[in-house]
């Protein structure tokens, strides 16, 4: 990029600001953050911890916009609904109520409109939480492309799992699990845009990971959980680290990577440790917890293939490393600029 | 409309199914309340009420695309919070906590978005109200219209709001009141559009009026209160009187129209009644309450022009009608079609 390029750039908006990594934290922290300023919104969780009554709610919300609308194994209706149930299942929070907010350009389909809210009704269904309000706005031809969906959810969050959000309790000792494979998220959007001549079988991990989150969570500590989408696992690890006296050391044999998402990755040039999935989390256990957790994920439908990747060490303090199978060790950062634009 | 091109359009989302109107009501119970089917979506309140806990809650959200992003007397940023302010205060609620989604064009002015970001923070401290969580999206140009944002809000509802938000108590002799001057939103964003070369002073009311609201229900009678946002007063008088055995009666001359926005409406052949609002609720209060929430209305900043406009009759039900200012009677419906696409 030249000069001239560079300083007319960076007083806009770019692709890369909503990355989900390094520029999108930046951008949250100088922008928004900043000008909101106050003690929830500053602890950058996923779901917003609050007190309302005598209760402690988790709220969030997200705003979908992957391209295609329709991609294998889901669609932006099943995102919406399954991103922010999950959002609020990785805070510790039992989702319960979903709001659902649509942005639809002119011509689009009713019955393409349908078949979206119908699969936004079975993921609500599964996850056992009611969409209770909504709003549609409606734009002309090319004002906005296909449909935006932005959902925002409440759940209800036992005083005992306030810290699983924040991931306060994390010590040195603790591992690292993951729920099955990376990628196919991305994978499977990628192949969707078909821009390339490849086939793959690959589908979208996306799914309610609450059932999996509850069963995992009965008898067992759980320091911290985050959902692994946009910015990718990476980006999470490296954020768990950032200012604490602790670091991270993960095992490239154990990620959990599906064949065809490595060879896709290859060609693609891409890196499964930074793509998006919308079924997958990672969750941070107490030693002792470790592998009840792996056992009750692995019987669960959407834990098949969890795996222990890493833990929490007292070297390399503000860091995560890891040690690649052919030996060597490699420093994982947050996500800089934009893998793949769109992908949720 | 020819009949090959109605066959065609009526398979596709048109313009006029985001109006606020009939076409978005016909499409909210067809597609979506349909398909989510349950006692709290169906009760079609602007905010959902829940029970969480030991809490009754109102839940809302909107999706803000106002096309420009500044016009007169505000911007989408402060469109979005006092819109979702809004929604809750009317149904009763005392608003708490906001969380603000962002879809922005890849090239927007990063000093454009902070301006709106203070005017967000702003109306949220007027409103005493915090921003507690957040999404950024960004997509390539042309595939959105700069900014989207999209808030949802929680607020807490004493058990004797509960009503407000549906109306369930509204009975014959109630009396109906808006808090002041109808059309000025509408007619402040077209005449920033700046489409017809003709100058005005009107600014858009857009302000968050949940203080106006908790000043005008302090020991009185209120039956019923809405926003008087997209579709206009019209259609949410028609909307009250819908399967009822009662009616609606109200008195032209005592609608408050700026003069400015009458002259407005004439050139551009628009109807003050079905004007967008973001500053104006319309509220049935008992017979005896009627003067002083009007008198307290009037003490505050936004309610200046407060007016009692009609009353609920048994005369007529089901149907709202309006005795004009050269004396014969007009049926008011919703609106049907789109009267201006991307007023919030």
């Amino acid at each position: 990029m030249r000069i001239l390029d560079f300083l007319v750039m960076k007083d806009k908006i770019l692709l890369g600001h909503g990355s989900g990594g390094k520029m999108s934290a930046d951008l949250i922290k100088n922008i928004f953050v900043k000008n909101f300023s106050n003690s929830v919104i500053e602890a950058l969780t996923d779901s917003a911890i609050l007190s309302v009554g005598t209760s402690s709610l988790a709220f969030t919300t997200d705003s979908y916009v992957v391209d295609p609308v329709f991609f294998p194994g889901g669609n932006i209706g099943k995102l919406a609904v399954c991103g922010t149930v999950n959002d609020l299942a990785v805070s510790g929070a039992e989702p319960l109520y979903l709001s659902a907010s649509f942005i639809i350009e002119e011509g689009f389909l009713i019955k393409d409109l349908e078949t979206i809210v119908l699969s936004m009704k079975d993921e609500a269904c599964e996850a056992g939480v009611s969409i209770v309000t909504g709003d549609t706005k409606v734009v002309k031809k090319r004002q906005c492309d296909k449909l935006f969906i932005t959902t925002s959810g409440i759940g209800i969050l036992e005083p005992k799992n306030d810290h699983i959000a924040t991931g306060s309790t994390i010590k040195a000792g603790d591992k690292i699990i993951v729920n099955g494979y990376l990628g196919d998220h991305s994978a499977a959007v990628l192949m969707a845009r078909n821009e390339l001549n490849v086939q793959s079988s690959v589908i979208s991990d996306v799914a309610p990971l609450n059932g999996l989150i509850k069963n995992a969570m009965a008898g067992n500590t759980i320091r911290f959980m985050r959902d692994i989408t946009r910015g990718g696992l990476a980006t999470i690890l490296a954020e768990i680290v950032e200012n604490h006296n602790f670091g991270i050391r993960i095992y490239e044999e154990h990620v959990p990577v599906r064949q065809e998402v490595k060879g896709l990755c290859e060609i693609f040039g891409f890196d499964p440790l930074y793509m998006a999935n919308e079924g997958k989390l990672v969750a941070v256990v107490s030693p002792d917890s470790a592998e009840s957790v792996l056992k009750k994920m692995r019987n669960h439908k959407y834990g098949k293939h969890a795996a222990i990747i890493g833990e929490i060490t007292k070297n390399h303090p503000g860091k995560t490393v890891m040690e690649s199978i052919i030996g060597g060790n490699r420093i994982i950062d947050k996500l800089a600029g934009e893998q793949l634009p769109r992908i949720c």
